[in-house]
């Protein structure tokens, strides 16, 4: 089959790779539907993480081709929807709902599903099948779920987002637009998106924001600061995962207010004393999406929600190189590769 | 009248100060009738905070001697206990229980209550009055109530501390022995005391620590993820303020779980990439200890729970210089000064 390999930073390459095979007995394979390329993804294509030779992708929506003896709650056939973590969903973490943390977890960007097929570890734990094959115009939604919806969702609910609540956004990525969208969702009263980019702003308001600031730093924390009685917002979430992101979001909340971080932590630093100062709820990391994801396929399957809109480009998978370009140049906020 | 002043480190005083006055009308002026000296007044004494000439103490409990045009619901000739930092009670942050940060929030310790008389400010938000004149030995527990079993409390309450969840205390000084009797009276499985110091130990256990670790660092952590199934602990609640102990408490806690930080930040960095990696729940700060004050002064009434042990060294307050001293060179875990 083939897929794409990130040979070194900038050097995308879509190449053949072997047939993915079932290794374990809680193995499926499937064959992708449609994939796509991730915001953290730009982290090594820029330089910033070591990468060689990488199978490259972590998101991924396809239907069951084959299943390990031990599988049992997903069948070829299926169409199912996974996340960037396998899970097995049944160990005390999971129980916890931080299946991004399961005992067992394997790192799907280790299996690279930028790719026509994959092997999805722990399926059983880890795949959300659909009641039917879905219409065409639902993929990408669905495939929004996979990681970016999943993991603005999960920023939301850390940050506390709900009825009454005033939500900051910190970033107009593609995470940062979902966490719009699952604020809006959510409940909360006032959205506020952070951005500076007009086709991401326009977004973000058809996703439920009721405000957008373009000031970034001190002059954006300022900005919410006057918007919220010199208080602060009762929720912020960091989709960024810069130093300045992260201060920006930590300082727009108020005392006893929550920060969601889920932007990748690149070079941040937190003070002690000021985290001290402040008085907040800090949660993140790599969202447990499974949590959220029968939740967020029947909104999808009910129309309740769009998320897919993030796509805003198409290419085949074989030109993937040019959709790390683009989304590198910030021409699109991401693609969606089709095998 | 007569108070302690810390002149430089290790150089503290009692000597004539200035009788205090109602200055705002929302003032009280209380007579100390117990104040103590906190496991944060030792980081100025020890020379890490710059101070020169300053009054010092912000526990206190004692008997109203006036109050100011504005204040409701203490009179003279009421017992009460406040905490230190004053709040009005009402403001949005206060009514989000977060009373440490009220916008007009003072903090006691530019007034400084190991004095004979202090004058509180916000007296009507602050105050908590007893039902009638307290029994002398309740007054150790009162006092405790003011700062280090509210601090205690809080990062318990912090760590999500309760049924079915196990808890570990990092740092066993009077708020981290306070947090394992919180834990015990929030309903904590299992309440691990990390403690290297016998006497520590005994009280740890006499509030309801089921066990006691004796590492620190890496050993420490070792040992709770031993103790926990390789998982680590559901709450942790870290008491010290420094960056070995903010590691041991992040690094001791599971995915999904909660650190109450509660110990004043020194010179701790915590990286955004570890935080990340680590999946936690991260609330601290000065504790708003006035949430809890009515609870905890209604246990103490009902002699449900005796936090007045951690004072193990009682003093009369022109002796101040000595119980700096004691507490210091661990000779005391808390030192009572009687005016």
């Amino acid at each position: 089959m083939y897929g794409a390999i990130m040979h070194a930073p900038r050097d995308i390459r879509y190449q053949e790779r072997d047939e993915p095979q079932i290794i374990e007995p809680t193995d499926a394979i499937i064959r992708l539907s449609a994939t796509c390329i991730c915001g953290s993804d730009l982290w090594p294509y820029r330089g910033f993480d070591n990468v060689h030779d990488l199978a490259m992708g972590h998101e991924y929506v396809g239907v069951v081709e084959e299943v390990g003896s031990a599988v049992s709650t997903v069948k070829p056939g299926q169409f199912v929807i996974g996340s960037f973590f396998t899970s097995d969903n049944t160990c005390e973490i999971c129980r916890d709902g931080y299946q991004s943390h399961c005992v067992k977890r394997v790192m799907m960007g280790t299996i690279g599903t930028q790719a026509e097929r994959a092997r999805v570890p722990l399926a059983d734990g880890s795949l959300v099948a659909t009641p039917e094959m879905p219409p065409t115009d639902l993929v990408p939604s669905l495939l929004a779920a996979s990681d970016v919806l999943g993991t603005g969702w999960y920023g939301a609910v850390a940050a506390a987002a709900g009825p009454g609540k005033t939500v900051v956004v910190v970033g107009d990525g593609a995470v940062g637009l979902s966490a719009v969208l699952a604020a809006q969702q959510l409940g909360a009263e006032r959205i506020i998106a952070m951005s500076r980019h007009e086709p991401r702003q326009q977004l973000a308001l058809a996703f439920g924001a009721t405000d957008i600031v373009t000031e970034r730093g001190a002059d954006g924390v300022a900005a919410i600061k006057r918007m919220t009685g010199g208080l602060g917002a009762h929720s912020v979430v960091e989709a960024v995962g810069t130093q300045e992101s992260m201060m920006q979001a930590i300082r727009s909340a108020r005392a006893g207010g929550h920060v969601g971080f889920v932007g990748v932590s690149h070079g941040v630093s937190i003070s002690g004393t000021e985290l001290f100062g402040a008085g907040i709820h800090l949660e993140g990391g790599p969202a447990p999406v499974r949590r959220f994801l029968p939740d967020l396929v029947d909104r999808i399957w009910r129309r309740a929600i769009n998320p897919g809109q993030v796509f805003d480009l198409t290419l085949p998978l074989a030109e993937v190189a040019e959709g790390y370009r683009a989304m590198d140049e910030r021409r699109a906020i991401k693609v969606l590769l089709q095998p």
